[in-house]
């Protein structure tokens, strides 16, 4: 009609204010397999007539949807859910319609309670049970009809008429949506493998595995320490570059400027004439022993992570096969990376605003293809936010539609709209800030930026304590329980957390001074750990690590609270978990040098808890159990002893007798 | 490529976020003519590059976009403005794309200072500038090229190649925007007159407008009325409808079952034999003397407004002309309107759902335009909710169409999601609950919401003292006083608000016990008020109505402020201002029995005045002028001497050489 080009103008039922949805549905929300969805959104009409609503799913490219009711929560506000089951993308939209037969049964009684005259009203309502009737054979309705029709008082024909049961025969097998609003886009939600969710990184330079000092390590040797890695806890070993490293302008020691000829150079440098992205440094060892360590590592549940960093040394084979996928200056001298007034000689960048970007992406998409067929399912993405955003939404959603079990940490740290940019175009985790996160208010401003906003709904935190780019000022000075706080923090405030390992366990903290550089650092030369000194945090790993295998509480980033304490260096926070008696409370001394004390509150009324009974208590730390009673406790952590504590609190144990007395 | 089919993988730049935007531009923002609209949004690319974006904006219809720059304010956040000049709908879109040449002065520049060699980077500038002035005659850039080209040292070149005045030129006459980003919609926005923000309404029943007891008032009445309203600071007068009213079940007197023959009913039951909707009630006069009345009312500033109640009564036209508009029971009765237990046995609303239901749109629109031809330009729409939706969003989007001036109120008291619905699809102004919050929380919350969250950009509250329906308990029992503290609220909180006029004025509060209705209601029986009784609120809203005319910053809605005060029966807000020594401070006592008194803050900081320098304030009330020093000041508010004070802070009378001996 005129300008508007209304085609019904009965289409009265409202859907909006969804959620979850990112960006109008232009983006998923990220699930893992088996997570039940749960979507709300305000759903009406006009006037006294109720609505009525389902909520929609299939797996994308399926062509039938599925559908559940959804139901009224309160204020207009409509509450539906779906389980996704296979990997992969799935979609959801909304179905709502003005509900006629359930209008109709309200009104009915409505009256009948008012003592109005009814009988018209069950006339009509006879006469649509009897419409319906004529579309089908249906001897259930049809008894419906007849005792409705023959009931022999007021009273009786409204008890019947309202039923739940022909209402939901009368919904279900008669639907009346003439003119049903439909929300008018697919929202679509990544469904991916549980480690997306719930993941425990170790990372470790291949180069540096070897057990005799000064011998370059090989896959053999990284081999020979999955065993380990997996009884500490962890189930994602990440590897830096394993690719032939460029000679030219190749990074001395502590990235001197010049290499000497023993330098072995940074794996990031990638590229030589042995080959490039494709292609393994000869001395790690050849591609059967990389596959094969692959398959050793996931018979202990552990994922071989490979860093995927686009980028060449100069001696790339790619200058020469393909000079038009990079920069080249008047003076016939390639564009290194640079952002003045660094330079980065040693690297080349791809120059992605080439006439021949659509061959360029094709080929950095296969290099990801190429290690997908040798067993890899997860990478570290180096500095995503130095390529285009089309180019990784274009790879990664081609690439989860052939394989959906892989998974992309994007290590980007740069600005935050960025990097919640590359969480909404696909990447699957996201390194974050938490490093640079110190004080009790610094953390949970931050946590709760990312655990209580929409961001869960597309950022998954995975929180380091260091990387080899990163030993902060706090690791350097915080002398040895440094360690064991941020250990503690990192892999209980999220279910995502890795550690740049062999540095972290022996507590390495030496800086080249005024930096967050490692001094010696593994990026330019090669190390030998002595990982079974009496200093490693290996016992201390293993305990955390499987308190967070135990507890599902730990397994998931969002449903984390902070409580007030009454001492600014000791932080409070919840895991809270629908099955409450899975909830954990933690406090963490953020003091590596003093003991520090205070008072909290047990939220023992969120936790389902009577207010006045004792209850039991385990410290998952220390493996103690007590018995405590009211709401406020007292808490004194020592570094030297133990900074955390991590409580279970349990429902108090009482005889089905109890209940009935208290009752 | 592939399944996403991506046309041009180098378009880099991002825009998100964009506000303001409402329900991803489904609907129009709402502003009025000669605002200025200031559209902010999160705009970024990949790496290091800089981003450039300008803001497009056109009339709804015009071919051309005019367009500015957006400037980056923090945070990846930019922002940008331009103002509407005419009624009807505008609409602005935004483009952003990465800046090359920008970025490479900024890199030149960081490159210099670096002591780093410039000569490539100023080669590169040069063919930049070079390729450009083979596209056109450019005296003034040829002059520039010649100038860096012949540049006599490094300094000298970087001085020249980071000019601002360069990048302009290249910025405006050469735009590299190969791949520009578009935001990929157009976001409207519905200018209106300035009434649709800032209204003064006068609900009148013109039917008691006669200055002689017992007689039926007229339009001539009306227009004698009119210099008195224009006086007294109104510029809207609402009619109730004004038509033909049935005879059919017409209610009697306090809205008794059957109405006696000397009743005069509902003129809400609309519609009788001498005519419908497009008709007048032959008592109050011909249609002359109300396009006269309408004229004249003109004259004094005043638009009268009309009620739009689209339902009949049992006597209407259309029961004849148009049955299928009506539904029609199984016993060939007609349904009336009824919300049970509740009927309305004299209305018969029209049926929504019936297969006429474009031609009933026709008509009900024409009634509109009807009247429309006939000079009203404000129409105040009874119980919109129950009718759908599109219904309202097609009738107020193709009238506003033709006459972008036509101002429609939302008469819908429902539920809050409902009311805000209602807004989005077109209603110029909304009823609201304010009759219905009178403590400090209430008050505070309610008004938060309404200006403080993306509300503002779509629903304009007009609060309502009372009406001829809602004769609230604190009105009827607040004594004389409530009646100066609830106008002084509704007149200061929103810059559109109404009284239902001669009850408020003579500060009437006898209802029907245990009812918000008023006893012996004009709804239903004709009044003979005596407005020059001393009792009459005309003094009162003469100078409420004057200090509105005078402040600006009671002349829109938002920049609320609530503030503290040490006593809960006071309120004090500010109603604050671009300039600042235009802001308000206002301070009401709810206690309409008591003296309250309390300390409060003037928030000096906030309207930019020194802290420790006296000042002169204005209270607008009694008009008494202050000299006041510090923040902490003391206020004693007698119910009955004055329940309110308005004060305006004025900046401290300085002479320059102050400034000067204080910098």
């Amino acid at each position: 009609m005129d300008s508007m080009n209304i085609k019904e103008g009965r289409q009265r039922a409202v859907i909006t204010a969804v959620k979850p949805e990112v960006e109008h549905g232009r983006f998923a929300i990220k699930r893992i397999i088996g997570d039940e969805i749960v979507v709300t959104a305000d759903i009406f009409t006009d006037g006294h007539g109720d609505v009525a609503a389902n909520l929609l799913y299939r797996k994308n490219g399926e062509k039938n949807w599925q559908s559940s009711p959804m139901q009224l929560m309160n204020n207009d506000r409509w509450i539906g859910q779906f389980s996704v089951l296979s990997l992969g993308v799935s979609v959801y939209t909304i179905h709502a319609w003005v509900d006629y037969f359930r209008t109709w049964q309200k009104n009915l009684e409505k009256k009948f309670i008012a003592g109005r005259d009814i009988l018209i009203e069950i006339e009509i309502g006879l006469k649509w049970i009897h419409d319906s009737l004529q579309k089908q054979h249906d001897e259930e309705l049809r008894e419906w009809f007849e005792t409705l029709q023959h009931a022999k008082s007021s009273n009786q024909a409204v008890t019947l008429a309202i039923d739940q049961k022909l209402y939901l025969i009368m919904r279900e097998r008669y639907p009346n949506r003439l003119w049903v609003t439909e929300l008018g886009r697919e929202l679509p939600v990544t469904v991916d493998p549980p480690k997306a969710l719930f993941s425990t990184w170790y990372e470790v330079f291949p180069r540096s595995t070897s057990l005799q000092s000064g011998k370059h390590g090989t896959f053999k040797d990284c081999e020979n320490l999955i065993p380990d890695l997996a009884q500490m806890g962890f189930d994602v070993v990440y590897f830096p570059p394993i690719h032939p490293i460029g000679l030219s302008k190749r990074r001395g020691k502590n990235n001197s400027g010049e290499g000497q000829e023993a330098d072995v150079g940074s794996p990031w440098a990638i590229g030589a004439k042995e080959g490039g992205h494709q292609s393994i440094h000869p001395q790690l060892g050849s591609m059967d022993d990389f596959v094969h360590l692959v398959e050793t590592a996931k018979k202990y549940g552990i994922d071989i992570a490979l860093d995927i960093a686009y980028q060449c040394s100069p001696d790339h084979p790619y200058l020469t096969s393909h000079p038009d996928w990079f920069r080249w200056l008047p003076d016939k001298t390639i564009q290194y990376a640079e952002n003045p007034p660094k330079k980065y000689e040693d690297i080349v960048p791809f120059y992605f605003e080439t006439d021949q970007w659509r061959e360029l992406w094709e080929e950095l998409r296969n290099i990801l293809l190429y290690w997908i067929e040798k067993g890899v399912r997860i990478f570290r993405v180096d500095n995503p936010h130095t390529k285009p955003f089309p180019f990784w939404e274009w790879t990664i959603t081609t690439i989860k539609q052939s394989y959906p079990d892989v998974i992309f940490l994007a290590e980007a740290f740069t600005r935050p709209k960025v990097m919640y940019w590359l969480a909404k175009i696909g990447f699957t985790q996201s390194y974050t800030y938490f490093t640079w996160r110190h004080t009790k208010k610094e953390l949970t401003d931050y946590l709760t930026e990312l655990t209580t906003t929409d961001i869960v709904e597309y950022f998954r935190p995975n929180l380091w304590t260091n990387t080899p780019d990163i030993l902060t000022e706090e690791l350097q000075r915080g002398g040895p329980y440094i360690f064991h706080i941020r250990l503690i923090l990192a892999a209980t405030l999220a279910s995502n957390y890795g550690v740049y390992g062999p540095a972290f366990e022996l507590m390495v903290h030496q800086a080249v001074t005024g930096t967050e550089e490692y001094m010696h650092s593994e990026k330019y030369e090669i190390h030998h750990w002595d990982r079974q000194s009496r200093e490693s945090l290996k016992n201390f790993f293993t305990q955390i690590n499987r308190i967070r295998k135990e507890n599902i509480a730990l397994q998931s980033t969002c449903h984390l609270k902070f409580y007030e304490i009454d001492n600014d260096q000791i932080i409070y926070y919840g895991k809270l978990h629908s099955d409450l008696k899975q909830s954990l409370l933690i406090l963490v001394n953020l003091d590596p040098f003093h003991s520090q004390s205070g008072n909290f509150k047990i939220p023992l009324e969120e936790l389902g808890m009577p207010l006045k009974h004792s209850y039991r208590v385990h410290e998952l730390l220390f493996d103690r159990h007590y018995t405590w009673q009211g709401e406020t406790q007292h808490v004194s952590l020592n570094p030297h002893h133990g900074p955390a504590r991590i409580f279970k609190i349990q429902q108090p144990l009482r005889r089905e007798s109890d209940f009935e007395y208290f009752m």
